[in-house]
Order: structure tokens, then C-alpha cells, then sequence
């Protein structure tokens, strides 16, 4: 909502769509406030855009009552992330696929940890293209949701006072440790569900399935806004130079890299900002460079909001392109 | 302290050494107590290890005091690690230095994040060699030393309270967020300080000036135990099956990877044990298998004490080992 009306969208182009608990509530807007109606097919009628902020049971369940009323349905659950009907988009990286006439009727938002690494990649890809990419995740505990903020604020105050009380959001305690993602390990793989997704996603936003992409993803005690480390092998070589011309003027990214003064991103500079921010841009130390003394593998660092690039932010660039003229909207 | 006294050590056998200032008191050991001198040449007679647990200026200027009294020196500080002519041991890799005749008469511990890779990786090296090491690193506060750690307590109890005080100890806020590590960075290569002991350490370890180790050094808020995220590249393919046998029964490794219960390594979990825990062992879902069904490469997940294994255990580890009657030491 607050990404919605510092973008400009009036309060009265907004319905709010809640719970048939919440209805009759209202939740705050700008300098105002909005109505909450109960979830049902009619309210879509007249609406342009949906944006699903709910499970994927809920998407599945409603998505096409929006969908038969007009609305284009922006859903962030992962509920159509993997229907090859249904496009993928990270404006930074396959915006374009908004542009396709007839227009998409349903577009799925990618997990956030897809999202910050892709849009961090991407000037990368585009200059260079990327061969491969291994990534170290540094997940907030707010990626699990409200309950997961309260656990880390409960925990860590218990562990403080001597004894932290068993957790429940999370298989471990999430104060004062890390821990690999709790999501369910593939038996086949190893690989938990959160690794999948970004493998599976990352592929399909790339439209290329044999793009090699290898996490680890790790829950640390971080409130808000996710950090990665990354190690790129790039599809032509490239000077630190040329990388670091890469990002000049990127869409959705800013450098934050000054190795003399130590300045690199964390998550608490990330929090609250819609760009992903990089540094720590370096070639592998292991790798020779060629006779031009360019490299083919660099290391970085991101750290992004999660909840904004990594969810919000991205829906709404999406339904913003998709509708193009957001002001006259509803 | 502790873990002499557990290894055996009879408080009789045990000369606690500090500063003209704390010379007078006393330190806890086993049930009783052990009195403080100051450090002085003398006080090195009739011991025969000297365990150096202070910088590397105290270590270079009166290391070799100990050693014209007849002291082996097991040196903690950086102080001796790159010299050619002292062995920098971890005992379940290289501990056969320790047997070299002459004895060597100082020997260095390597930095903690080197000490709880090696361990890790060394039954993968032995049965199948390594070929590459990519590690991200998520680093306990008090590698930094005890005020690192009141600066985390003191850090986190601000931002409860609705705002942390200025870090002093580190460059970021410790609170709720991760940095990487404060040591500087080179402007060469773009590494910092704690990442090129990594690699220049392994090489020394591994004595092969070609091993490929590329480090990211991350801090986590985590007050004890560092954790790695670790990509590596075997010598040999291995099957899965394989890689778990090559922990069976392996030197202060513990393999705790339960995929079905989501039981994997934690820095609480290693806190206090002499153990470096290791799980997440799966191969790298990129990199196909070969005509047998074994992979190239493994993804792993370690946590490790860096205050026992990464540092006081190991250096004791190798004193004992020097002195192998340790009952009859002193």
C-alpha cells in the first residue's frame, strides 16, 4: 500500500480486499485511509489490476473469478510461478514480455531471492552473458512473514535474559545462529524448496533451461532485506573495469562498493530502498586472467528488500507497465 | 584453560602467564585455581610448551625467549603463519610435521575459518582430492574478540529498545544484520585481509601453491561458531554414497544431515564441541553426473567452534601432540 501511493496511484483508485474477517476495517493509504471489502467475485468488476498478496491456495482459488471480470491478476504466491502459460517477469530482466498483444491476463511474481539475484545479474548478462552462478543466501526471518519477525524479536530477547523459549515459525532458534532454509529437502536432490525455486525460476526467466545456477540458502538473525554472496562466471571475459561499467546507469541496481573505506552493502542499508545494492565486485582470486588480463569469474555481494524488490515493488512495476497510465486507473 | 584441564592437565603441570597488570591474580582451573605471572624470560624455564594466545607483536617479540629457554611455542596469533621455516599445523591434516626431527621448536595455528575448512574437506581430500574450494562464510562476532561480543549484546538490546548506539568494534551495526568481513581490503585484488589468510593459509596446509580457494568472509550475528557455505570440486568423481563414507570415522568431523527431519548443522549446535559439523552434503544440481552416476561437484553447509577447534583446541591438539606425555608435562 505505501509503495502504491508513493507511485501515485490515488486512494480512490484503490480497493482494498481482505478476509471476510477484515472486512469493514480499513487499512491505512497515503495520508488517508481505504475501506477493506470482503473477498468475493464481484468486487473485481472494474478494477485493471489484482494484486494477490495472499497464499497460493487463495490464488488458485480466485485468480480466474479476477480474470473473467477484466482484471490483469499479478499474483506473488507461487501458486502459477511454474505454469508455462503464465509469464515470470522481473521488469529488469523480461519486462518485455508485458508488451505481448493480446496482453497476459495472469503474471507471476518470482520469489525474492530470485528476484534480487537476477536484477543484480542482469547488467552482467546483458554485457557479458552469465555461464554459470553460485550463490550463498542471507535470508531475513521476515521472508516467513509477521510471525517470523515476532519469533526473531521473542527469541533474541529470551536468549538475551538467559533463555530463549523453543521456537515454533522456525525448526531452530533464530536468535543469535543461522541456519540452512527450513523449507522440505528433496529427497532426490538435496536440495531444499527454496534452492528449487530460484534454480527453476532463474531458468525460466533466462528462458533457458540449462542456465546453471547453484544455491545454498541460509536463514540469518536479519529483520528485513536478504544479502547474497555470488560467484559469476561470465560468458565473455571481462576487466574489473568493464564489470564495474556494467552496472553504470543499470535499471534497479546501485553499486556500493569502496574498498578503501570499507564501504559494501548490508541489509540494514538495503532495507526500505527499492534498489538491490552490489559490491564487493571482484575477479576470482583462483583464476588466471587471459593475455588481455581480463577474468572470466567474479565474485559479488548484494543485499535487497525482500519485501520490496523482492515482492511488492516488483508486482507493482508489473501492473504498472501492464496498465502503463497507472493515474487513470480504476 | 578448560580444555587443558579436561585433556588431563594437572593444575600443577600448568603456568598461567599474563601482563605486569594481572601478575598476583589468579584463574580458574578444573576445580581450582591457577596463580598469574608476568611474562618475563624466566618464566619460560623448565616448561616445554609455551602456548601463545595473544597478538602477533607479543608473539614476535618474545616467542623466541621461550624457545632459548627450551619451550616449544604453539603461536595463535598471525605472527608466524606465512614463515617459511614454521609449520602451520592443523593435526588432522599436516599434523605429521609435528614429527619431523629436529622437533619444530614454533609451530602456528592457522587463522579459524582456515582451521574448520580443512577439517571439513580433509576426508574429501584424502579419498578423492579437491581440485577447488568456493566458500562463503557466515562468522560468529567474537572472532573479534570479547569486546565484539558486548558490542553484539549491547548493539541488539538498542535496537530493541528502538535504536542501537553507534558500533565501535565494527565498521556496521552487528545487530539484525551481516556485513562483510571489517578486515581491510587489499586494493590489488579486492580481497580482504581475512580471505587472503584463507587462501594463502590452505596452500600452505595443503603445501600446493595452485590450490583454488576463493573465500567470501561474511559476519553474521551469531555470538560463537562460524558457519560455511562450500562448493568444491573433487579430484575424482564421487557418487553421494561415497562422499558420506569418506566422513565415516574422520578426524574431528561430524557429519549431522538428516534430510527427512531437516536436521542440519548450527552454530549453536557447535558451540562447545571439538567437532566441525557438516551437512547439506548433496552434489551440485547443475553438473551432470557422469556414465557411472558420480559427480565432480558438492555443495556442503559446516559449522565449527572457532574459539575451540578454530583456535584453543587446535593449538593444544598440537602441544600434546609435540609432547605426547602430556600427564608428564612441566
Amino acid at each position: 500500500m505505501r509503495i502504491l501511493s508513493s507511485r501515485g496511484h490515488p486512494a480512490d483508485a484503490i480497493v482494498a480486499i481482505g478476509s471476510e474477517r477484515s472486512a469493514g476495517s480499513s487499512v491505512p493509504y497515503g495520508s488517508g485511509e481505504v475501506g477493506v471489502v470482503a473477498l468475493a467475485p464481484e468486487v473485481f468488476v472494474g478494477c485493471d489490476v489484482a494484486l494477490f498478496c495472499a497464499s497460493a491456495d487463495v490464488a488458485r482459488s480466485h485468480a480466474r473469478e479476477a480474470v473473467e471480470r477484466g482484471c490483469v491478476v499479478v499474483d506473488n504466491s507461487s501458486a502459477f510461478r511454474m505454469d508455462p502459460a503464465t509469464p515470470l517477469v522481473v521488469p529488469e530482466v523480461n519486462g518485455e514480455l508485458l508488451e505481448a498483444r493480446p496482453s497476459p491476463r495472469v503474471v507471476a511474481n518470482p520469489n525474492c531471492s530470485t528476484i534480487l539475484l537476477l536484477v543484480a545479474l542482469e547488467p552482467l548478462r546483458k554485457r557479458f552473458g552469465v555461464e554459470r552462478a553460485l550463490v550463498s543466501t542471507y535470508q531475513a526471518v521476515s521472508g516467513a512473514g509477521r510471525p517470523a519477525i515476532d519469533e526473531l524479536v521473542e527469541q533474541t530477547k529470551g536468549a538475551l535474559d538467559g533463555g530463549a523459549p523453543e521456537p515454533s515459525v522456525f525448526p531452530e532458534s533464530c536468535a543469535f545462529n543461522v541456519f540452512t532454509h527450513e523449507s522440505p529437502v528433496d529427497p532426490e536432490t538435496g536440495l531444499n524448496v527454496e534452492e528449487s525455486k530460484m534454480i527453476a525460476e532463474a531458468r525460466r526467466i533466462w528462458e533457458r533451461q540449462s542456465a546453471s545456477i547453484s544455491p545454498t540458502c541460509v536463514r540469518v538473525p536479519v529483520e528485513r532485506a536478504h544479502s547474497q554472496s555470488v560467484s559469476v562466471t561470465l560468458g565473455a571475459p571481462a576487466s574489473l573495469e568493464e564489470v564495474r561499467e556494467a552496472f553504470d546507469g543499470a535499471e534497479g541496481v546501485e553499486v556500493v562498493d569502496d574498498w578503501g573505506a570499507g564501504v559494501f552493502p548490508t541489509p540494514l542499508k538495503a532495507s526500505g530502498r527499492d534498489e538491490v545494492l552490489v559490491g564487493r565486485l571482484r575477479p576470482d582470486p583462483c583464476e588466471a586472467s587471459d593475455s588481455t588480463g581480463r577474468h572470466r569469474v567474479f565474485s559479488l555481494w548484494l543485499s535487497g528488500d525482500q519485501l520490496r524488490k523482492g515482492a511488492a515493488l516488483n508486482a507493482i512495476q508489473i501492473a504498472d507497465r501492464l496498465c502503463m497510465a497507472p493515474a487513470s486507473a480504476g
